[in-house]
């Protein structure tokens, strides 16, 4: 039975400027706020390049107390490091933690309502 | 008074993998399928690296009868590419388009309903 936390790690790729990677902290405060009971603990991580990097997310994320942590692959194309870096990244993340149950979620790219999502952009333009 | 047709334009970066192309153009598919009425035309264009290119897209739907278009960044940050060139190759367009009406979108990073569309992904997450 697992009766610890629930975890949503945002993992975005990483940039060399500083307002991307801020703009990946401000989602997560969004997404934080709009989880409610969902997900106790949401937190980020990056690929690459900026800080935290995802081997310190899942740790943050369990020495908050969560058992069950979702990865959410915060990328719009299904390249090397969707298919390959992330996933071996959990890899040692399980090995690691082997009481944490670590679940790795399909990238934005392939959500099945983006498109729903796109065209309520387009509908919310102003000139 | 303007009576010609409504295009989306997806825009996306381009990738040397061909894969990541082919992701858009089938993102594309189903943004067409999902678009109903909303638009008479979609389609999607790349600033780099991949064809068509951005003038090449716009000039597409304007040769399909466009007399609107809306240009959506398919970008998650507001990187250089949002802020400088894409708006540039747009000022571009509208210089040989006078008569068209082209509208920038907001880039799907900064769209305010991403939280709880990142919410279902970890929903839908099946072992």
């Amino acid at each position: 039975m697992n009766t610890g936390a629930r975890a949503l790690l945002l993992v975005a790729h990483g940039s060399r400027l500083s307002e991307a990677n801020a703009e990946v902290a401000q989602l997560t405060d969004r997404l934080r706020e709009a989880a409610g009971e969902q997900f106790e603990i949401v937190t980020h991580a990056f690929l690459e390049i900026a800080e935290p990097d995802i081997p310190a997310g899942i740790d943050v994320c369990i020495a908050q107390g969560a058992a069950q942590l979702w990865v959410l692959p915060y990328f719009l194309a299904a390249g090397r490091h969707v298919r390959d870096d992330v996933p071996a990244l959990l890899d040692q993340a399980r090995e690691r933690h082997p009481d944490v149950v670590i679940n790795l979620c399909t990238h934005l790219g392939a959500e099945a309502s983006l498109p729903e999502l796109l065209l309520q952009l387009a509908d919310n333009y102003k000139p």
